[in-house]
């Protein structure tokens, strides 16, 4: 591995603690990743990543900073990419899944909030990401209480901006956030100081789509009764994703797809014939959190389908292409990233249980765990509505809710093989 | 008392469940209330209310229901009562303040809510509160996720509207808020089968105006070096103030200032000389939850101003009656209910910093208790700004969790009396 140390402490990191980090992560993700059998060989490049997260992506983006280049973090799958890259900049998703942080956002938050907040909150305020220290605007959202209240808390130490999101989908709802875009394409504008255009915003459309594409490829190998690739492996690509060039993230997920299709052709699968196939509902799972994915996947059962954040509601759609000029542009991404979207953030969001129950049909899944980080309240309230709604369709549904500790790794693990065994009893 | 055995079970209510009820109220009230010395012979009025609080105000509103007048419950004092009064309809609260219900609530809602949500939804769904069984129409809003989230699950069992709040205080957030009052017109108008016009709005502007001037009144004498009223009295004239006839409650009111200005010509005080004056600010305190008046006020220390729903946020601002035409009354309506209540709900939301400080000064107060109903992240995650500020201001703050049982009551007890104690020995 590269020496980043002088990269990192020119970033103003607290590099003897963020020491601390670097020690176990290559554990963990040998324990949870490297030990799988018959894994593709192009996972090699997503391996790599993840062995250099704090090194090769940062070097990247400090040296399109050396350029004039501008880099913004996000932290929500409402906030259109394409405004940034049209405008010359470079954006990257910040979400943290790592309880390591978790005790730093606890000195500024209240402990019942949720895992991901706090940990978002630990690494600014505690310098132990790099991510955190090179963004040039972090873009927070109104997305839910404890985002909407954290942002004013990091906005003393960090420049953020502030993404405002309706909490329903009537009519005037969708002109608010198309509302919003504008603001963000003249907030990004002033960062860059380059104008967004018609061209540039429908050439960002396009790249962002083509990794969208690249995704929507790759799953339609987890809907196989052979499945060629783990649902492990699908997780840490959809992670990767968010921070990743989007032109190569694309380009090594379709060379990926390619080695794929030849297992498809063989009828490989990672799992043992018969294996249990389940899809993940609710929040999203961040890197590096793949505890639950290691414990179902560790107990002979696949992931086939995540609808979350980090999942399907990340690229199963497209932003429409035919946009020529910029009014008809924001009205597409606005039908993509407001209306497409079908987050517990909004009142009702009836349209997120015919999502489950359409995955579930299309990814052949015998059970739904709805996953809860704790403490996020529209989730877990919405959850009270999903898993009715689920076993009034017959579809098996085990609700969980978990953190970033392993404390509770045990309990999940006994509670997730008894939900299997009844599945398999029930067949 | 009288007997409403009979209204209740015509109401479909669980009458012996609701009996459990009435048994401990009367004894909850006496300890509290009736132990004070010293207390204002006015305060008889209030009381009765209080001892027949599921009785005399629901069999007026049936009445009311009898000769076809409508009956909305709200649950945030952003929602204009003016638009439900000037419909020819009655308005009444429905915020819950009762451990009693919370168990009921927990069955439908997680744990980590709030317990003003919880016992909204388990006063609803276990049938034991007669305006939760009478209301026509249940009027939620999107204050916070909590509430947000739960009303999709009330609305399964009861008829009910959303008031849909912004997140912002910006030019485009107040006329979404403006467009908020009309579509509530709208709905009220269809429910009621009458049409809001500019006289009937206008009456109803000075209808509530002239329950809040009788607060504001009232909230004078709290200002005074020799307060004639206690803190409880206070709260539980604004806890009152939701639900009961808004003329007679103004009257009521008045005829108890009366009391008081004799009191403050002879410097009548209830409290001892030299009592340490607390201000409270944070969640509302609904009906009957009096644990932290009880506690303060037992300890010898005085609470002379809530900066809360339950307190000056709810009265403290007139709408402004110079209204002609309707679009005139709606912006003052929008004035009042939208950019002059200083919710959490709002990022940021500096001006409630502001208003605490004002009223510090104003009420004369030595320190500040920053309240949190356990699960508020909203309050819970500003606290920490607010406190932040009041101790750059040199002004002592005690931040504290609490919910409606009375587990805490000791531990309570323990940090204000130690609070109180730091505060005299400042002096």
């Amino acid at each position: 591995m590269a020496d980043y140390r002088k990269m990192w402490e020119d970033l103003g990191m607290d590099v003897d603690q963020h020491d601390v980090l670097c020690e176990v992560l290559p554990q963990a993700f040998g324990d949870v990743y490297l030990s799988q059998e018959n894994r593709p060989e192009k996972m090699d490049y997503f391996n790599m990543v993840v062995a250099e997260i704090h090194g090769i992506r940062p070097a990247e983006l400090i040296e399109f900073q050396k350029n004039g280049g501008k880099v913004v973090g996000t932290f929500c799958i409402h906030v259109p990419d394409e405004v940034v890259f049209g405008c010359g900049a470079i954006n990257t998703g910040l979400c943290s899944g790592s309880q390591f942080w978790v005790p730093g956002g606890e000195k500024y938050l209240p402990t019942a909030t949720c895992p991901l907040i706090k940990a978002s909150l630990g690494a600014r305020f505690e310098k132990t990401c790099p991510f955190f220290r090179l963004a040039d605007l972090f873009v927070g959202e109104t997305t839910c209480d404890g985002k909407k209240k954290a942002w004013e808390i990091m906005s003393k130490d960090a420049p953020m901006y502030i993404f405002d999101l309706p909490q329903m989908k009537r009519d005037k709802d969708v002109e608010f956030f198309k509302d919003e875009v504008y603001r963000y394409i003249a907030r990004i504008e002033e960062l860059t100081g380059n104008k967004l255009t018609p061209e540039s915003l429908h050439d960002a459309i396009v790249l962002i789509n083509k990794k969208r594409r690249a995704m929507q490829r790759l799953w339609e190998f987890r809907k196989l009764d052979n499945v060629p690739i783990s649902g492990k492996d699908c997780l840490l690509i959809s992670q990767i994703a968010f921070y990743d060039d989007p032109t190569r993230f694309a380009q090594k997920v379709n060379e990926l797809c390619d080695e794929l299709d030849k297992r498809k052709e063989q009828n490989v699968s990672v799992y043992k014939k018969g294996a249990t196939r389940l899809m993940l509902t609710g929040t999203p799972l961040s890197i590096p959190n793949w505890k639950l994915h290691h414990i179902i996947e560790s107990s002979g059962a696949a992931v086939v389908c995540e609808e979350m954040c980090t999942g399907s509601r990340y690229f199963e759609l497209t932003v429409d292409e035919s946009g020529k000029t910029m009014d008809e542009m924001v009205d597409h991404l606005t039908d993509r990233y407001m209306k497409g979207i079908n987050c517990a953030c909004y009142t009702p969001n009836t349209e997120r249980v015919d999502d489950i129950i359409r995955l579930a049909k299309e990814y052949n899944v015998d059970g739904v765990i709805d996953v809860n980080l704790k403490f996020c309240n529209i989730y877990d309230t919405e959850g009270h509505i999903v898993e009715k709604e689920l076993k009034d369709h017959n579809i098996p549904v085990l609700g969980i809710e978990t953190d970033y500790t392993d404390e509770d790794s045990e309990q999940l693990k006994t509670r997730i093989e008894a939900f299997v065994e009844m599945i398999e009893n029930g067949r």
